[in-house]
């Protein structure tokens, strides 16, 4: 049965999560954590809908709205079975439309809303096909796998032979990864304790409910006053004992020099990473602040603008956790592309969770990773974040502290009707009445 | 006299250029030439506004449009002499915006709308000052010129005293150069003989006519057909003789391995350099392919999306010309810091022009390089098409291969009323009759 994507609607959806500094960190002080949501309909009897978010903090999510409008000509009235079988060049013609290419490429505003409407068709076809998006792909051959994929400005770095090499190579041991993910889950660590704006009492108690909860590795935020640092790296460490894995955060707080020598007093409490220590574009400066804090990590990705970042993050050693955000990124299409660069140059993904339905994307993309591409857990490990689930009709379970893997078909970041409706911006009851 | 921005207006200017195929090249095959059209009001009764606009090329400025009102509210209500006076802090504020700069940051639709906000700051405070923008500049102190800047990002490649101190190198020698540019203008190259989707006759045509009114550099489209690129080349060749300066421009048309192989046929005809041979994100692949065809210099920078992009083209040893545009980066205020980024490495600035607004924009950067910054002209121009000069009220003036110092106070950039009626997207008469 033929089937034509008929329909786009998107709407600017909005939680006031700047009321209690849920999220909050040195740069970004007060968000409140959005989404352009956008629902794909067909003309097919079975009404089945694609449903695919971008994540945002709050002011500009309407110019994405503006921008997944301006696509939308690309995808409607589109062959559903033609998207489907050649996802590489439905993403190409996404993002390399002659005139809408100017405002990125590949960046900002634009890819932000592509990978709206891009994660929307992967919702679509995983729930045609009556799976969730982690099992879709890890039932597809690895020529399907890169079909997905725009190769385009990788192949210094990563050419589909090679993609192919690394796909076969972890081919007939999948099913046994996906019967482990399906029976332990998949590592996760926790931030929702650490945010920045919470004070000392609040972010000591949320430790000890984590703990008890069967957490074991945590993420706190810096910023620019040394001194609270120390005193907040302290606290934690304190609160969950000296084997606890620590992670620090600085939100893009410094400038290179400066990342050196914030580091410095943070290093007796012994974190495995300091993420975005500076510019998400600043890929030499990463590499330069690596080498000054060795043996401390560092990790960036969640501002990363697309693929050809990635690819030079690795290609200069510039970072020992690759945490791309498959939102920031122009969706799963170009997610499944960094995956593979990351498998060939040996650099785990830790992928941004914790806004508005990261989470409940972040869990299909590492089980895509350890199934079909990576094949390992070594310091590897989903970010979660204890809040906004509940809008979710199909949210994350979380035990202990492992993803367990989704079951419901589809992306699992399908909102509830009353959520999107009370979420609205800025005619919803939740804004109307504040 | 207090005075105080009291209003913003944004429009959606478009041009229908693609009727023509000005413009068009390998990758931007039919752009309309736009602008998002920004006029800043004032309570002030000498009802003087500060025109500044952003350049797109058609569909997505109503993106840009939108990113505008996005930011509007940090300018409107502001105090003109607290941001005259601190340029620099202002547009931290604009582009660190605690929300806002999720969608960038610093880059795409939002910065677009940053640039054209910023610059109608400057066109403001020239006109209130009653000079042309390069003249303003020119006329301030080193400190002054430093606080127009923000230095966030910079400080491992360039801090406030080394921009210091380079401007104080060149201070007492200004007026001899400012009084060499009012006499002769300042050098220029010519892109319009040599559109992509122009045929054979037509880039003769203007060969000759460009020859004949002075011109002495050529810059031609290249793209994916190799035996096109060479035929092209030939025939320019050609018509512009042996010793005429012959540039190429890919606009991100390849990958970096083929940019190398794409040029190894084209070095034959001598060109001056290869512009945009590959994603303007790939600072490592632009370091490659330099290295692999020298002497065939590597350029980019109209797509580079803000200051940290350039840091690092230059950290990295990428490119031989640095071609960044005012309105790409975030306005004149982010465009200072690159030229005095260029200055410290010793790379030349040949700014991105040739789009609406773009000569009249460029003119004033470069008079600001070589009477402030750079004080050198070697191997620097400025790029010219001739084309939609009469909808600016202060058009360039070009005299043989020269731009002249303009003298009308402000950024050149305001436009005719007429011109923005008749081009309004979509309602002016020039949309609506087609």
């Amino acid at each position: 049965m033929a089937r034509t994507i008929s329909g786009l609607t998107v709407r600017d959806i909005r939680t006031p999560t700047s009321r209690t500094l849920a999220g909050s960190d040195a740069v970004h002080t007060d968000p409140d954590y959005s989404a352009t949501y956008v629902v794909l309909t067909t003309d097919a009897r079975d009404s089945i809908e694609g449903h695919g978010m971008t994540f945002t903090i709050g002011r500009g999510n309407e110019v994405v709205v503006a921008a997944v409008r301006a696509l939308q000509h690309l995808i409607v009235g589109s062959n559903y079975e033609d998207l489907a079988a050649d996802l590489g060049g439905f993403w190409d013609r996404l993002t390399f439309e002659s005139q809408l290419r100017w405002i990125g490429p590949e960046k900002g505003a634009i890819h932000l809303a592509t990978a709206a409407i891009v994660n929307a068709v992967w919702d679509l076809y995983a729930k045609i096909e009556r799976k969730p998006v982690w099992k879709l792909v890890a039932d597809m051959t690895p020529e399907q796998f890169v079909a997905c994929i725009d190769f385009r400005y990788l192949t210094d770095a990563l050419t589909r032979d090679e993609a192919l090499e690394i796909l076969r190579a972890r081919f007939a041991t999948r099913a046994e990864r996906e019967a482990q993910m399906r029976k332990d889950g998949y590592p996760a660590y926790i931030t929702s304790a650490g945010w920045m704006g919470y004070p000392d009492d609040k972010v000591r108690r949320l430790c000890r409910e984590a703990l008890a909860s069967g957490w074991s590795r945590f993420k706190i935020k810096v910023g620019r006053d040394s001194d609270a640092n120390v005193h907040r790296a302290a606290l934690v460490r304190e609160e969950i004992g000296p084997r606890a894995v620590m992670m620090m955060d600085a939100n893009q707080a410094w400038d290179v020099g400066e990342a050196i020598e914030f580091m410095r007093p943070l290093a007796r409490f012994n974190p495995l990473w300091i993420e975005e220590p500076t510019s998400p574009d600043d890929v030499l400066g990463h590499a330069t602040i690596r080498r000054a804090i060795k043996p401390i990590g560092v990790a960036t990705g969640e501002h990363a603008a697309n693929r050809v970042m990635f690819k030079q993050l690795m290609q200069a050693g510039a970072i020992d956790f690759c945490q791309f955000d498959n939102c920031r990124l122009g969706g799963l299409s170009e997610a499944l592309a960094v995956l593979l660069l990351a498998a060939k140059f040996g650099v785990p993904v830790c992928p941004h969770a914790g806004g508005l339905g990261l989470c409940e994307y972040a869990q299909h993309v590492s089980l895509i990773d350890y199934i079909c591409v990576s094949g390992s857990l070594d310091n590897r490990m989903i970010e979660f974040a204890d809040h906004l689930h509940e809008h979710f009709k199909d949210p994350v379970i979380v035990r202990g502290d492992r993803y367990m893997a989704p079951n419901a078909p589809g992306f699992s970041i399908e909102m509830l009707p009353a959520s999107l409706a009370a979420f609205e911006f800025p005619g919803g009851s939740e804004w109307r009445t504040k």
